[in-house]
């Protein structure tokens, strides 16, 4: 038996995912699935074209009735109104040019049109950026810094997982001018979906288990998409010290920011009110403001990001803790977000998650 | 912010929850909170009594505003129309039989009412029952078996974890004859969250992870349970070897049920074809009718239960492998399946939930 | 700085490993480096030839100063006395007969001579058997019921991981006759170290932690192994219905061993009697005696087969846990307990192991 | 059977250990029933005084023949030349102070006479220091720092896991003075078994797993210790920014190292040659000169430093990653290592074990 798909009565907008083999494009399926005001009416595999869904995702038996078709944008453009890319680096830049020339909404998992100068995309990436001008129109998703640009944007470039949390946590205390700019170290651990649904050694079950490990130190991609970021907020250029680690759970991302407040008299309590004003009305961050820390489980399964600061008075450092699903607050459930935000849905819409803990 | 509850208009049938502050309990509160037909108007706990809900549970921060308080009787009487009791046996037997005797509708997950003999009761858990006239009245809350039943039932006993996986698979080829009835080896494995949470240094992680142990061997208190309702379905006595393992997961229970086939030329095509048939019409049973076997994960925040049967015409075999999710169909989401039935709400209503995987 | 070799004065038997890229392989290594009778002097990989051992396994930094060459045989048969094989089902037979032609002794991990009927394997393994002379002189290679035999073999078909765990089992109470042999059903759960050291989705991190599932039902190939041995030990043919699982732990496989007891009298106590019994010379068998039952954990990183056995009175079945690490007692520490004892050495050198839990 | 000692014809040394019901305890009963110039002749506990060691601990079964007894220090005193205190912080006070007036050697894994200045103890332990003059000959026992005085030692204050894994990473560049030393952020990561073996819901494997999180922000109580060291290091005062995690595997330690290089020059392989060089006759570090970084897998069950150094030439910061078991070279290895420097033994006697990977 189907779940009944929930019929609202109004028409629904119909919706594309090119990219549903990985993590992200199952996950897009399970949450747009269960949305009440749109309908897949396309999901994109190479490797699994016509397969059903269910083959390759039994744990999506009885939620829908798909089968994977080849990427072909010609026949694609006609069946859907807003795309999720979940493609490759490099091989998103096409796809995006082609849906948004022809009309279409366009949400962009990749991070081809996250980096505004082309030119920092092709130092870090390796190859040239050849849409410059769809690339200017394209808007940065992170709806908690973004939302009225998001609203009237026809090309999102949804944030890398990383940059997400890292973001998130230092927003308030740097746009309050509250911290040296110069001092900033990311410290983050990542679980392994992040490294998408592979077959390689290295994120192979016994490589990874009883193991941690930093990765990618100094040389990260995602660290320009940080620095871009954290330099709107600022003001001025910021450079940062980003290290990632690689951490034996399947889901989750915890950053862990330290840097120097200019003002040694601050404490906890005044950070906590900040944090907690800033964030007041978004509906996707919650401040701990007792003593519990963020912790990845917390987050699981949702598209919160979870927030927690403390000051250290002996030395005057400002340490932020942020929790997020890379899957989900990192990539798909943000996706759906800024899809609800675009098309005038209740933001929450199909993600009112509660982490099925333990 | 909290997410708004989701108002239909009805009246909302008022549920109280007793012991709330262990994992069956805090899955409850995550289901009926986002049920639309309910409204949650108590949690009780001992431990926790005076604390608000989420700060025990930071995880469902932004999802309810309730605050633990003690297991008074006579108070929380007027407080519910429906009681989901999730105390430790024994020491629910009073409470149901309160809550029953004042014109309550139960539903009770602990084993206090599974066992219809209250002599076997007395011999495998160590205590007296008290109440036989209300155990007379309870009935076994395994939907496929008993729906009609569950339809009218006052107090329902909410089934065994370990009893749900075992029944399920075992039912379409015992009450068909197909079967030697004393044949049957049930070789379970459960995640860790079936023990409880709880303080003790078994259960405490460096001696669960990367270990893999039997526990109760020819002991374990759902024997009896799993040999009352295979007698029921057989027709006469069927007694069972039970072996319980503890599974480096916290949650899931993947049984693997060995039997003989009375019929050699049975083959896995013709039992597939029965089990198919058997549970055409149910929501939350799943065949796999293709090449993979089910998998704890596929079900885990769910609460389906998934099967795979295999013939070995060797040996003339039958391997049923059931999984199930320990805390929602073998705990808390088959007790609000129990409610949705007594009260005639749609049978999926706050259950469409599918495995965020990975 | 390298940890010096502990050199006993005597000349050391010059040992090659051949296939040393993979679990097995770095596990010989690791064994073999610190033996005070052998010294390494080559070890093949095909993928990795050239280079040095220490870059593609960090952890034996330290140990050794050996790099990889190809497994060219003419070069090898000159370096050493003795060989490990560790190569892919079917590719072995090759090499285990230039070995054993060029007068050395080979110990060989594959499956390729361990089936002494040369039909059964072509069934099973779906090649044929080129070697059926050198096949006739192989010893299976499980020391508790061949150690006479292992002595002057040339050639040692080393067990499979699974056969080790339920032959180990299954002897005490089948030799003597104590249980009806066609009740056999041994249900396996493996650590993931089994599927080897190899890039393929199912394997990776995400698709195994917090997973469970069973896999080759009826089917999987240590099944005839199994049988061939329990043949040998009942005096006449045995058929078993054999279920692996994949268990989300590095390493271990515990087997849950159920069958029926002829004589209903018999208990728990007695069947100890015969286990304790049967293995008191043994060194690497340890029968728990006690409340508790093997675990995986408590074998990891060490030869030992642990057995427990505990009889179901209600219903006449004994069931036996056996708990040993795939990679030890199940692979390579066997290997160098069979190469012990071929050579005379003391059968513990190299193997005085004990599990550095948690 | 019993593994037979190895006896090496010398009179072996007698030791004790008191707490040996927790994991550094095992760990020692573990080590030093296999090293070659030792006897344990006591082992205390007092919840399982009495109990055989091989109930607690089935894994050591065959290992050792010993049990528990309770910690009557005037009976002990007898019985031993050399103790291993595992005992909790402010309880090893008295101990360490009877057994070196006994005039005996002491080797104290408690935090009691780490802090030379009995102030800071007081303010960080919250308990006051009853023994200064003992607090005045105790050597701080990192090997690589002080091997000179541990040699002539009689008190040998064991150092913590985190300051371990800490000062060894930071010791290079900050004596040779190439860093800021108010830039000193040190990131940690933690497995479980560093919560010791206990009780305690958040320590249950259904917290833990899937779980990641920080704790103790900015008043852990090994940041006076790391700062101690540091400032004897540097020549004057260090306040350091740590920050530990709780990971969720079994053992080891992940330490990232984030710091500012006062010549923006400097880069890694300048940075990897003074490492290199630093550790060159250390036997138990080991520094990657490589592409790979080191993981806690590598390390596990050994009694390995394991150190990668980064520059960051962007932004002119030095990473530094070390890890370490903690149980072994953050506990019982270092203090098997500190008894063979005191004694004279081989440095690494009964320390020659590298990592069981997978």
């Amino acid at each position: 038996m189907t779940f009944p798909a929930v019929y609202t009565g109004k028409e629904m907008l119909k919706v594309a995912i090119c990219g549903g083999s990985g993590y992200a494009g199952s996950e897009l399926l399970r949450l747009l699935s269960r949305h009440r005001e749109v309908r897949i009416t396309a999901v994109t595999s190479e490797r699994s074209s016509g397969s059903r869904v269910v083959d390759l995702f039994p744990h999506l038996r009885g939620l829908l009735d798909l089968s994977f078709e080849p990427l072909d944008p010609e026949i694609l453009l006609k069946k859907a109104d807003l795309f999720f890319l979940a493609l490759p680096h490099a091989a998103s830049q096409d796809a995006v040019n082609f849906f948004f020339s022809g009309g279409r909404r366009v949400i962009d998992l990749s991070a081809d049109f996250r980096l505004r100068d082309p030119d920092v995309y092709e130092e870090w990436y390796g190859v040239r950026h050849e849409y410059r001008s769809v690339l200017r129109r394209a808007v940065y998703g992170l709806p908690e810094l973004y939302r009225r640009k998001i609203r009237k944007a026809r090309v999102v470039a949804n944030p890398g997982c990383y940059p997400t949390g890292a973001l998130l946590g230092l927003y308030p205390a740097l746009k309050e001018g509250l911290i040296e700019p110069d001092s900033i170290v990311i410290d983050s651990k990542s679980g392994t979906s992040g490294a998408g649904r592979k077959a390689a050694v290295p994120y192979s079950f016994c490589e990874v288990n009883e193991s941690f490990r930093a990765y990618g130190i100094a040389t990260h991609r995602h660290t320009p998409e940080i620095e871009q970021e954290l330099s709107v907020i600022h003001g001025a250029g910021v450079r940062v010290d980003f290290t990632p680690h690689l951490l034996p759970v399947n889901r989750g991302i915890l950053t862990t920011i330290h840097c120097r407040l200019k003002n040694k008299d601050l404490d906890t309590a005044r950070l906590l009110e900040l944090y907690l004003d800033t964030y007041r009305r978004e509906p996707f961050v919650r401040i701990y403001d007792g003593d519990s820390l963020p912790d990845v489980r917390n987050v699981r399964g949702t598209n919160f990001c979870d927030i927690g600061v403390r000051v250290n008075r002996r030395t005057g450092a400002l340490i932020v803790v942020t929790a997020i699903d890379n899957l989900l607050k990192g990539a798909s459930g943000q996706a759906v977000q800024n899809m609800n935000i675009m098309m005038g849905f209740k933001e929450t819409e199909g993600l009112d998650l509660f982490a099925p803990l333990p």
